[in-house]
């Protein structure tokens, strides 16, 4: 393309723009927009409802800290329920445990699966793994049927708009909740600190409700808008960081772009009006 | 103003759009443009040359941790130096504690600090506290010829193009290094870990040659390109965090919005893609 083409994330008062090589796939599923464009400064990027998911410089960011944090506080995470995640990024780091025996990855949207596969293979390069099933279907039922239970669930979900709005709800937690081991940890995309302070209240407050053990931790990517995000942490006992000793990161053996042993406790020391915003909702988070 | 107005921070294949109830201020100092814009999002933003310097919304952030880090870092800071920081938030919070017997600031663009001190209130309001000596001068040059020795020294600089590129070089910080105190700390504006990684290793290297303690560490703010971005931290010995309680941050009686003791170590706990980067330039940071 010849042109001056750029894609705009549009919100109402802020706009970010990325100087665009080509369109590489632009579709309407049943739920949403998919778009795939490739990009000057970030590579690859796939848009749904023209809301950057992932780019190829940074996805390593969001896929790090989505999995290893829960992955490294659970102390032998075998089976592991990823909700969302169409871009297979998630499953990719998942499948990267040694202890991990079977992953299975509920996504709602196949045409988000199949533009990452034939256009994003750096997230969508494990999807054909033999430990993975991969369920074209809706999380909420699959969560309120199976009889499966896990010992992490990761729901790498789009914001609470759209198809993904259920997952920010209370009966999708308690759900979760009774597939999910005595030691199992859950972690949710948990929206900005800055631009969603209600939502992200919301959902710590849900979480609560029903689980023991609630935190909250941060990471920054390039592309959210305010760079600073997210990710809440549940569990019916297992703590986020204390258990979890240098050795058992090193003995992995797993290389990291952007987790490290430091991050398992630094990302949940979150900002001060971040803290004042959960306490807003309940008193006495852990950690 | 009734059009649908915009500001935008433009690089070559990245745009960071912010919509505009009104143009407040707009000049050309022999330095450089300077704007002051009122966003719906973010409150009054300044521009230098087309790039977003502070707004009213997330300033604290910047402060906070230019400032603050430092600050507790340092066993009793009575002289403090500020290079630049025009708009006044660093000289805002440096202060507030209370060890502070004087501040030094050295700004070399007096526009900055008028359109501050008339629109951005926020920021300005300590510029005629007492204990405040605003220089309008090259910081460089004051560092070469000042006698005065300082505790604390805070570079809070623009980008490393236009006016502030001395200020990103080896004979600045080796002028520093005289005007500081034995136990004093250097802190420094140190670039987008992720869009400035040769000049951020670059930096690191400089203070290496000159300092025994050099480390750096992160924060997000809503308006710089990626979110996250960086401070360096150099000194003749104080290390960072190790000697920093609890008891001293709160008997400090101060409350931050997003500065807190957790943070004083956590933000030193920097991504593994960084660290890599830094190791390119130099083996053994300090943290």
């Amino acid at each position: 393309m010849k042109s001056d083409l750029w894609v705009e994330e549009k919100h109402p008062n802020i706009g970010l723009r990325y100087k665009v090589k080509d369109v590489l796939f632009s579709g309407q599923s049943e739920f949403q927009a998919v778009d795939v464009v490739d990009t000057f400064e970030l590579g690859r990027m796939l848009l749904n409802d023209g809301l950057v998911m992932v780019t190829e410089k940074d996805e390593f960011i969001y896929h790090d800290m989505i999995t290893h944090i829960p992955m490294f506080a659970h102390p032998n995470p075998k089976k592991v329920l990823v909700i969302g995640g169409g871009d297979g990024g998630t499953a990719r780091e998942v499948l990267r445990h040694q202890s991990v025996e079977k992953c299975v990855m509920v996504e709602i949207d196949e045409m988000v699966v199949n533009a990452s596969r034939e256009f994003i293979p750096i997230t969508s390069c494990e999807l054909d793994n033999p430990k993975l099933e991969l369920i074209i279907g809706d999380g909420v039922k699959y969560a309120k049927e199976t009889s499966e239970k896990f010992d992490v669930i990761l729901v790498d979900s789009t914001d609470p708009i759209g198809p993904a709005q259920p997952l920010f709800g209370s009966e999708f937690y308690n759900d979760l909740a009774t597939c999910l081991n005595d030691q199992g940890v859950i972690v949710s995309q948990g929206e900005s600190p800055f631009y969603e302070q209600t939502m992200q209240g919301k959902l710590m407050s849900i979480l609560h409700d029903i689980f023991p053990v609630v935190s909250i931790y941060n990471f920054s990517n390039l592309t959210y808008p305010g760079g600073l995000w997210s990710f809440t942490y549940a569990s019916k006992g297992t703590h986020p960081f204390k258990g979890v000793e240098l050795s058992k990161v090193q003995s992995s053996n797993l290389k990291f772009k952007y987790y490290n042993y430091e991050l398992q406790r630094s990302a949940f020391m979150i900002p001060e009006f971040q803290k004042e915003n959960i306490a807003k909702y309940f008193k006495g988070m852990d950690v």
